[in-house]
């Protein structure tokens, strides 16, 4: 069985007939796509990493883990955007119980001082390995906090401080690979044709994780095996969720919602976010990406999605299981709590039937609702699934006609912040 | 100086002057709702609280308090929606390192049995008080985690784990009440006139906060001066901030964003979408709530803000300062970063001006802009901030001519999962 299929469940024919009339443009767009023949191709490195340099980058990188001679019980991660979001939702979604990895903290993120000296905080008695992640170098954001962190570094490691960085950034180009070669630091490279939101499986997102204790041969697979079995198990998903968005874009819906049924899934949701944002959100265009938990925010956002103004498509994530996770409500003798119909039963099943009842009330209150199902919650399943998004998200915005890869808007602040700092040159 | 400001930074003078035009009819609907002579004043329990029952509920508390002779380390809130939202916003906005306070756990919110077991093995070498807040006693959520909670305090302290916990719930009405009194739980009253989302302040917040250490004199009198100095500080404030909410959807906007400029504002954000959602989403009404924290989400969500549809009114959430938050960006000899710049300024200063930047940019990208001004991060302010928000949802609810105070929509998910887990009776 597939690992991925797309379920509609749609109160209104004209999207489902508008999103069939597109689909032959669509499987042809994809086939373009990922034979890289189409503009801003030079953005396509992330469709044949896998064949380029994803066997070297982690043999490397296994290498480089093998020989790690230094002492570290946590992993820092500096970074922002697709610096970080990729890493984050792997570690929360593909975490388990059965894998012993490290805890990864991350920084970089933010420019809040207390958030910064909390961290400084947790790491008083931790020995860190720090992952600094960034292209250029000089990000503000990432900038600062690696500052505050080699800073808490050399305070505790003297020159034995180097040997605790690892920088991930440009080849050839920008402050961090000068810097890195300066000071002896190992570094990885960001490949030069992928951009942020879609480098997850590139070091910067495998350096961490590897460091952590994940076993990068379940995600090389996961992505092997999307790419090698696509035509006959991914084609008509992808091209079903895209035209599908792309229809309910064109009728007049404004926001899509990804619905994700469990707190592990919540970065999941913030990596899509950026992905779909990022790539679609340009020259006054793109639905507006927002996400929920289910059932958590059925207790807040579920009354407005139940009742409110019908411009939503809201787009159910749910993973069929998650091995390993057994629960069952317990018994409770003389409870007045009206849930002894429930025990015995397994959480997991409860909460399966919970995301399957909110479906359909908010099918029933015409909400225009889409079910992304995968087949099983872990490492292998989960990046055919990002990968999935990937290849969906690039045919969205080709489909509306923007570029899938780049990002203008993104500078308007920075140029704003910079002449408020009085950065020299602005 | 008052502690909230509402500035405006809006592109379309239409919005302006429409806002203007509604202006006394606000203001006289705003004095009617504080004197509760408004349709649905049933709930309007919450305008007062601070007048009928807040001294001798925070007493009763405060006495229970000094009175405990259990021990404990951490206290978990077993709740959802607005039985949980106000304890965590608060908990994160104004969580400082000059009070010491206990770590709160939240339980209860959802149903995925991986996040339960987590939960039990946080637990396992910790001492816990329960909380658990529900009117009922019979939502699925909370009475699943409360029961799983009893089973833990059952195997772990035997006939005393009745001494560990404690009930907010209704007064007479519904299950928890009865087996509280069975159990001989110390108990705490939902006023039966105040809904969940405006509730922060009663027994709902203030229980587990009090247990966790904050001094609930903060809150009561920002509460109190909120009350007592509203017609001379806030009325403008919140007049201004509920016409121009009116105006934007009036003139066609879709979504209003939440941007607080901090990670620990986060939770604010969640609360606020509760409260406005489930406030405003009926009848097919309402702007779609959503949030970003910046400068963070300005590396996902930013292109899409700067250059995406122009159907956003955007709130940025600023505090004038934190206090006891001094941390300085350092200097790194010869670094490469050009950041040296940045040398020896604040953290937040440096953040301060980072949204600023970012109101200016995403301004002249079109989006229309509103400020929400606190003067400092700490109980007292964030006290009179959640009452300001809670005044002007109910007022912004009047104005578009829909109850602000149920939630009928939410219902039917749960219908819909009683019948297909074949709960008796449906």
């Amino acid at each position: 069985m597939a690992a991925i299929k797309v379920k509609t469940n749609l109160v209104s024919k004209n999207i489902l007939d508008y999103s069939n009339e597109k689909r032959d443009e669509a499987k042809n767009k994809v086939q373009e796509i990922l034979r890289k023949q189409v503009n801003f191709n030079e953005w396509l490195g992330w469709v044949d990493y896998h064949k380029t340099k994803m066997a070297a980058d982690y043999s490397d990188l296994q290498k480089f883990k093998s020989n790690l001679s230094v002492f570290y019980d946590c992993v820092v991660v500096v970074g922002i955007g697709g610096s970080y979001l990729g890493t984050r939702c792997l570690d929360e979604v593909c975490h388990s119980s059965a894998v012993e990895t490290l805890p990864v903290v991350y920084a970089g993120h933010h420019l809040c001082a207390q958030s910064h000296l909390e961290l400084l905080e947790t790491l008083k008695d931790k020995q860190p390995l720090v992952v600094v992640i960034s292209k250029s170098g000089t990000t503000t954001e990432p900038g600062v906090a690696f500052r505050i962190l080699r800073s808490y570094l050399d305070q505790k490691y003297g020159d034995l401080a180097n040997q605790r960085i690892i920088a991930v950034t440009d080849e050839n180009e920008g402050a961090l690979i000068g810097q890195a070669r300066e000071e002896n630091w190992k570094s990885f490279v960001i490949p030069s044709n992928i951009g942020g939101r879609y480098s997850v499986f590139t070091p910067v997102g495998m350096v961490p994780l590897s460091l952590a204790g994940y076993d990068l041969d379940e995600f090389k697979k996961g992505v092997l095996d999307f790419y090698q079995n696509f035509d006959q198990q991914f084609m008509d998903e992808v091209v079903r969720y895209a035209t599908i968005r792309y229809a309910a874009y064109q009728q007049g819906k404004k926001i899509e919602i990804l619905s994700v049924s469990t707190p592990k899934a919540a970065y999941l949701a913030e990596w899509w976010k950026q992905l779909f944002g990022e790539s679609e959100g340009k020259e006054g265009k793109g639905l507006f990406p927002a996400s929920v938990t289910t059932t958590t925010d059925l207790h807040s956002m579920g009354q407005y999605l139940q009742q409110g103004p019908r411009h939503i498509l809201e787009t159910f994530l749910t993973f069929s299981q998650c091995s390993g996770s057994s629960l069952k409500v317990p018994n409770i003798k003389d409870s007045k709590d009206n849930l002894d119909y429930l025990v015995e039963h397994e959480m997991e099943y409860i909460n399966k039937v919970a995301t399957q009842a909110t479906m359909e009330a908010h099918s029933k209150g015409e909400v225009e609702c889409i079910e992304v199902s995968v087949s099983d919650r872990n490492p292998y399943t989960t990046a055919q699934l990002l990968c999935f998004f990937k290849v969906s998200c690039a045919l969205s915005a080709y489909l509306i006609n923007v570029n899938p890869f780049d990002q203008p808007g993104v500078e308007d602040y920075k140029v704003q912040m910079f002449k408020m700092l009085k950065k020299p040159g602005y």
